[in-house]
């Protein structure tokens, strides 16, 4: 795997459009709460947990079947997932690390997309529960799978470009320095730009009468407070237990 | 449910950016031909079905068990799926129909988009292939949503519209007479013109050396030979039903 900072860039930017279609995706329902409180999914048998994390567990119950955790920037939000049944031909991803789930910020990103929910989505209630807890998990996946891309590769693709500058400051332990060596806040300009134009476009052609457009703002405070932030807080994680290994 | 025709016609508009970025999603994976034939699956206890069915299959239940299938125009492509698990709150919908599953075009939808794939994605392999059938699947939900939503709920509201004609060409069984009389060429090359706008918009800002962008010729081909006319031929096996109930 060519490991040049460039090309890894040029990945995550290609995410964008992902990210950003899902989230619009979704919005077109309401935030339709209900479907987030543990005991109210209305399913058969299960009386203490929310629709939204039956409806997580049984796609990512699918997707570890199918062989998406094999992935490496692929990390599951449920514990305990079904083994893979496929033989998957996964090329060397060149990283140094001896499980992908050490670098797991599912949490982190959970968290920060329900804080987002009730700013992407209007309030109320549509009764298209079944349709929200899809489009949601769809863009989980889409969040979860950049930010952990970015913290496995970005992270790489900069230590090989100065490891002894990095090992020095990790063997000290100065993580806040490790964070600074890491930043590069014109990129970050650069990506939240594009992300703005890129809200706009993908919207330019749609009917307002009939489709939802959201706010370009609500994507750019969260990759401003929340993405880049969180692949940062992966890529210090990943270079932590690189010195390790 | 309000059968206005113009708002259904802007329900089936709201879908085309959804059925659109569907298939860009699935054209950034190459063809992978192998995912499709029978027997080489590489799925654990599997020999004879293709990783597409497996996929397609997995997904159907998972989404039988949710209760997408209680909606009409969610039609499922493969049969015998579980039973709903949830409480799902359905408004009428306001059709005339006794059995949604009447109404089911799946494997005509299966075949164009079979026929489609070839031009859609670049040929080879690139080992890409739980990807791909993921996006398959969603592409093919989209197209399936499309076209059952226009057949049941286009064909009543143009019924409504004009009982007694209808009626009288139905009882005389002049189907060709029917599929005139639900044609309307000018909104059909509208429905093709904004397709063309929405595949360039939507790709707009994308970077070519990223992201793969398609030919708006590929979308606007396969919504005039196959979504467009199996949308009207679904109207018409709806309105045949109708007449029989």
């Amino acid at each position: 795997m060519n490991l040049d900072l460039k090309l890894i860039a040029a990945r995550l930017e290609g995410l964008e459009e992902t990210i950003i279609a899902k989230l619009i995706d979704r919005a077109q329902f309401r935030f339709n709460e209900s479907i987030y409180l543990p005991g109210s999914s209305c399913f058969d048998g299960e009386t203490s947990t929310s629709l939204f994390h039956l409806r997580l567990r049984s796609q990512e119950e699918m997707d570890s079947r199918f062989g998406r955790f094999n992935v490496p920037e692929e990390r599951p939000f449920c514990k305990d997932l079904p083994d893979c049944c496929r033989k998957v031909d996964i090329p060397d991803a060149g990283l140094h690390i001896d499980d992908y789930n050490k670098i797991n910020l599912s949490e982190d990103i959970l968290s920060a997309y329900m804080a987002l929910l009730p700013r992407l989505c209007r309030p109320g209630d549509d009764h298209q529960h079944g349709s929200s807890v899809e489009h949601d998990v769809y863009a989980l996946q889409a969040v979860a799978r950049r930010i952990h891309y970015g913290s496995l590769y970005v992270a790489e693709s900069k230590f090989i470009a100065d490891p002894e500058g990095y090992t020095k400051l990790l063997k000290a332990g100065d993580i806040e320095a490790v964070g600074s060596k890491l930043t590069r806040p014109e990129v970050e300009e650069k990506i939240i730009s594009r992300v703005r134009s890129k809200v706009e476009a993908l919207q330019q052609t749609a009917n307002p009468d009939i489709r939802i457009v959201i706010d370009p703002d609500v994507v750019v405070d969260f990759y401003r407070q929340h993405l880049i932030p969180l692949t940062k807080k992966g890529e210090i994680a990943y270079l932590v237990q690189r010195v390790k290994l």
